[in-house]
């Protein structure tokens, strides 16, 4: 008999990570709840990222997942903004991890394509596309669809992500 | 009376997580220890970052450091690389977050300008200086010197690093 799996996508950013709860039972996909942890700017960067440790444990701690997912982020910025996502993505990554999930990454087009049927698109199609996925469907906010839609491309490649995962892992 | 400050120097990176561990008294610098905390390249990342927090957490807790200093990286290399070190310095950053220190940043230049009393200079030059500063000093590899490199600029510094440290928070 198959299982019923509850999956926490992640949408790592310093100021706003977003992270969405679904479960998925063979092909059907069912909304939890979605949110976003947020650092406070006037703090020091290491006080910020135990911000985002914080919010994202109480997250795990509430809502036991059993997979997590993380987009595999790809940035053109400059090189400051860069080491500033990869501090975010590293607690966004470590912190399923400490509660012994294992951790998928996904590419973003990898998302788009889980979501709206094709790899590229803006965030509307993805809002719209959640709400048909999933009637129930509450987020604030793009962070939170953003991690609902890495959470749905999970539900749909955890049968073969593992080697996608070492691939990405490089 | 003046009080004997530990401090944990960390230099972060994804393979090898440099890490030193002084004691300053006045001007005094005494050696305690140093090590390298490393990660396992056949893994997937998520399990990689935990290794990184395991291994630090560990000396956190078994040197028991009252304040902790982390080398503002500045990277020339791609995005991924830049990406790669981000997530393994936020692990740096947090984990003595989490154990309640205040962690200070310090650019390069200045790291190079505490030990060897220029901002440049090879790491030979650094590794000398780490011996006259320290004859007790006991290092294995370029990380660990670098991390107590960083822990001496930080002791050098510690009375006015807030405002340097809330500068480059940016």
């Amino acid at each position: 008999m198959e299982k019923t799996i509850r999956i926490l996508g992640i949408d790592p950013g310093l100021r706003r990570t977003g992270w969405g709860v679904i479960e998925t039972l063979g092909n059907s996909l069912k909304f939890i709840d979605s949110g976003t942890v947020t650092s406070d700017g006037d703090m020091d960067l290491a006080s910020r990222l135990r911000q985002l440790h914080d919010g994202l444990s109480e997250v795990v701690h509430g809502y036991r997942p059993d997979e997590a997912a993380v987009e595999q982020t790809f940035v053109n910025k400059d090189a400051v903004a860069t080491l500033k996502l990869g501090q975010a993505r590293g607690i966004a990554l470590l912190v399923p991890s400490l509660a012994g999930l294992r951790v998928a990454e996904y590419a973003p087009n990898a998302v788009k394509k889980a979501v709206i049927g094709v790899g590229h698109g803006d965030k509307e199609q993805i809002h719209m596309m959640l709400k048909v996925l999933m009637p129930r469907v509450k987020f604030k906010g793009s962070d939170a669809a953003d991690a609902l839609a890495i959470a749905i491309c999970h539900a749909h490649n955890r049968g073969g992500n593992r080697m996608l995962q070492a691939a990405m892992a490089g």
